[in-house]
């Protein structure tokens, strides 16, 4: 089969692999029909995640249909349709009779990083029970992609640990797909306003399509005045960090207010500077999250009511052979304006 | 009357002082019979507290008996045995009304700060139906006048806000009286360990008194790998953060389990640095609060049941007149080995 | 003035009485500009309330402009558009301090009930600092009286305990007003979907154009089938009862699916069969409730965000004059199609 | 090996049977060291458990060592000692995704009901890894027993679902073994008042010495007249209804304050009445709950670090060839004043 490989920072290839096999008698191999790129594979290309080594078949999103399961896989069977988490779920573990997911002890998201993963023909989704969703054969698989991760983590990260509420206030610092993700997905709880800042005025305009009540350029530095002026001199209930560096996060403490909470979405590669000297008495909480997934079932219903429009993140469609040129497309958003693109095996 | 009056930095004297007067309609004045010394008090003499001006008498905590109410005032009567509330609550406006009393737009800690307090024999106490609490008159005076501000400082900022559950794993950091407040109230939810972290082994010897499971001396330097070793290598389900230094909150986020919480209760006076490069995926909550002293009603209930020994915090005991030997006796508690001072007026 | 006044069951009468006065210091006269009819409002008529006397104006519901306070009202002064607040809340007793106001001690349903009410020129408001809400000058006031009471109760009582959530699904006993006002709150949660069902199909359609995903006639007695067919054979996660007679309660406990709740707005005056012999082990939560308000905040702001349409609800307009026409109207909605009246004053 | 085995009504034989072997891959064979006896069981034997049909090994309780896994079985190795739940949980269906392990799919509660059961030497449990616990070599089996149905129940059904909190007030009406579980596992959560309510006073005896706060001899008829005059005529926060007869749980219905819980534990056979005409504007709860033992590993959390003494409950031993003896002396507890007995095997 063909699969796109992790060669070392900055280095891809599509090559050839041997189809994959059952290994453990709860692994599933799904024949991928669609999949994605994430903003997470571009970091391992970056050479910023040493958990993925060369040679890793990438991706960790994308739906398929069941190829091959192993004999103590009881829910699925050859030829069901299923979306595929990316989150590995052993369903057994301290963590994951939590809900945890994330944290599953072994599993967890190893899909595309420890493992190989899901821009390829085929793959082994270990777990296959509590790693893999049934969905209907006339689902329309786009729309399902959305679901691997981008939705779950943009919801669970910002949306739930943010607590989005009917009436309240949001900020969203970064409307790229993740932030947008979590746009899309706040609207489940008809917050009165949803303020999104970028620096970049085509994703403001995406974002006011999206649902957005404000936008804010926050090139022009006065930020938090604006958000201040657009609450009531209040701050926002919840301020979500959906970019990943110092910047971002600190603003996030100057918008939120009096009781309110900060969800961090974004993947930090370094400190930042917690002000408790100016927080410590404002009874504020701060969330970290790695995607649980635990709200796909819910997700899944969603989509199905058209609760939910997941293909408006799609911006860019590709057949495999043409998965370089994805990448290509998807790692210049800001010129090409790409926020998914779809890849059809 | 005689007040303890703030006389700017590093000044404080006993003097003479009209008795305070009805101003509002909702005031009440005070009789005060006892009240006690708050490391917060220690701060304003330090200068750390702008809004407290010299002046001012100090002291936010105290029991005593309703002299006077103003003409709203519908729920006291003179003569009435009262407990006096750390924090005002107007309870009308949209903090109060969301019971962030903290909060409270012409309330909060106001006693002591920007209006005169409590280590004086009357005090008055705006919006008095909201801010103070009706106790029986053969209740205990000491142990009731630890439900002021440290009892809930220590329940509502550490023990609500980090979740403490039964079966739960708990490290408070600092054993001063706030520390040890929260080691207290940390009992009402039966946690399988609470392990005290402190540099000072009297303190710590307190703690095990106090009911801790397990202590820590931190200056030996390997505090996180100690934890780790009495968790299973999972760390802390609840960090209690009792000291109000970076090096204190540091050691909590190194403390704190996947899905934990970090709950703050130190006064901060610098920025800390907030490791969200090994964070950012823990699944973990911070959360910081002013003490709402909304658990009050339920803390009134527990003294009453016998459920809390709130006198265990009491080290020594003075006569009004010898309160400038009280504040000695506290701010070198660590000679002196005092946790609170009862001061009897 | 003019009032509307319950002469005893089955009789009232628009008479003229005297302006109320401010009585308490925290007393509001209010002016009142819209009002509308309840039908808790039929219930007194026939004389099923017996706390409501004879002589009393009715009405609980209402728009207007402040008139006078008394001496110790801090938040509004005469002039000032409010909305009121079917609950008086003292804002300083046990239950309202924990935001249950349905049970103030000296509050709770008063208006129209023990005392006069907002069916009239002017209205005593008590405790006006807790229980009016300041709105603009040009909100619409239409939209504004449908918070007074419907929606408010639709919303608590129903939505909020009924636990409704994105991805859930929600059946709606009864299709009237209040059945309707739930229908629309629920969809702050946008659940996937929310089944109407009533006897009347004219109701039915309008619950269709309110945003319910299905509807069934109950008269066809098959009802429990249908909602398990529509539900994958699990039956609801919500079951909102808007009746308040017995075979719809019981209806409820037939609908529910394992780990739901059956949340009970209906006024009852007789017992419901609780068939615990099927569901003691079924994981199911009941919940029944006296609205408290405590959501007319929130309300305000999703109103002015336009997040819900409330003057869907209203049907039919009167000028004071005609009140008792508006009556007529509003207790034969089966044939006028009434939901709300609204009365212009 | 011998096995007690269900005869059909008020039959039963302790007779030899084969040793259970593996079915599926997912099952473990544990050799019972200690069982005990369940209420339900006695209801089995009554034929009030049409599921359970004459032939089956009776048992849903008890502690062992792993004899033999199946291939799939990843966490459990033979010779490791386990505590076994009396629900199996399959860990991949919706109802376990949702920790509702009660209603999971294919297993709940099935041991010693549709399923051959504990008390034998050997047992098949399904779902090895998530319906069994490991547990130290050295812990004290006896206590363990408790674990596997009692405790969990009368915490999750009693106190999880009730609510209970510091400084609440409880009342638990039936001081049987499951009434006193609750009692137990409600302090956990240091409530300030918890009320026993039974029939017979050496069961209030035995409540005393397990923390009742007060008891009430409901014979004496006034009891909802006595817990008001106890709690300050509010009534109480939680009611627990151990009993599982219609008259218990409309005694709960009178006792519990405006904004309480009724939580019910009884296993009921009949309707009972529930007076909504009363109850519809009180803002309470009620719950119904099949346990989950989603609390067992919290249990058993508290258990080592002796935050329960959970050998209170056992009052009778017996050696396995005595078994019907044991039922004897626990089907007549009024005269043996047994609580739960434990067959050593």
């Amino acid at each position: 089969m063909r699969a796109l490989v992790y060669q070392g920072p900055a280095k891809k290839s599509l090559e050839q692999r041997p189809i994959p096999e059952i290994g453990a008698s709860t692994d599933a191999i799904v024949k991928i029909t669609r999949t994605t790129i994430c903003g997470t594979d571009l970091h391992i290309l970056k050479g910023d995640v040493p958990s993925c080594q060369a040679g890793r078949v990438l991706g960790h999103e994308g739906v398929g249909v069941v190829h091959q399961v192993g004999p103590s896989v009881t829910t699925f069977r050859p030829g069901e349709r299923v979306l595929i988490s990316c989150i590995s779920s052993c369903g057994k573990c301290m963590y994951c009779r939590r809900q945890m997911y994330s944290h599953c002890t072994s599993g967890g998201w190893i899909l595309g990083n420890t493992i190989d993963g899901t821009q390829a023909e085929y793959v082994r989704i270990p777990y296959a029970d509590t790693s893999l969703y049934r969905v209907p054969d006339d689902a329309d698989e786009e729309a399902l992609v959305m679901l691997s991760d981008i939705l779950p983590t943009g919801f669970e990260c910002g949306v739930l640990n943010g607590k989005v509420r009917p009436g309240g206030t949001v900020a969203i610092v970064g409307a790229g797909p993740i932030g947008l993700a979590a746009l899309l997905t706040a609207q489940f709880y008809s917050p009165a306003q949803i303020i999104m800042i970028d620096l970049d005025n085509n994703r403001l305009e995406v974002a006011k399509r999206f649902g957005a009540t404000s936008t804010i350029n926050s090139a022009r530095g006065d930020t938090a005045k604006e958000v201040m002026k657009m609450t009531g001199e209040l701050g926002v209930d919840t301020a979500i960090e959906a970019v990943g560096i110092p910047a971002t996060f600190e603003l996030c403490e100057d918008l939120v207010a009096p009781g309110g909470t900060i969800a961090n979405i974004g993947v930090h590669g370094a400190k930042v500077d917690l002000h408790l000297e100016r927080l410590w008495d404002r009874n504020i909480t701060i969330t970290t999250r790695l995607v649980d997934t635990v709200s796909t079932p819910m997700l899944l219903s969603s989509l199905r009511a058209n609760r939910i429009d997941a293909k408006l993140l799609i911006t860019h469609r590709f057949r495999f052979v043409d998965i370089l040129d994805a990448y290509e497309t998807f790692s210049h958003a800001a010129d090409t304006r790409a926020l998914k693109v779809i890849i059809e095996i």
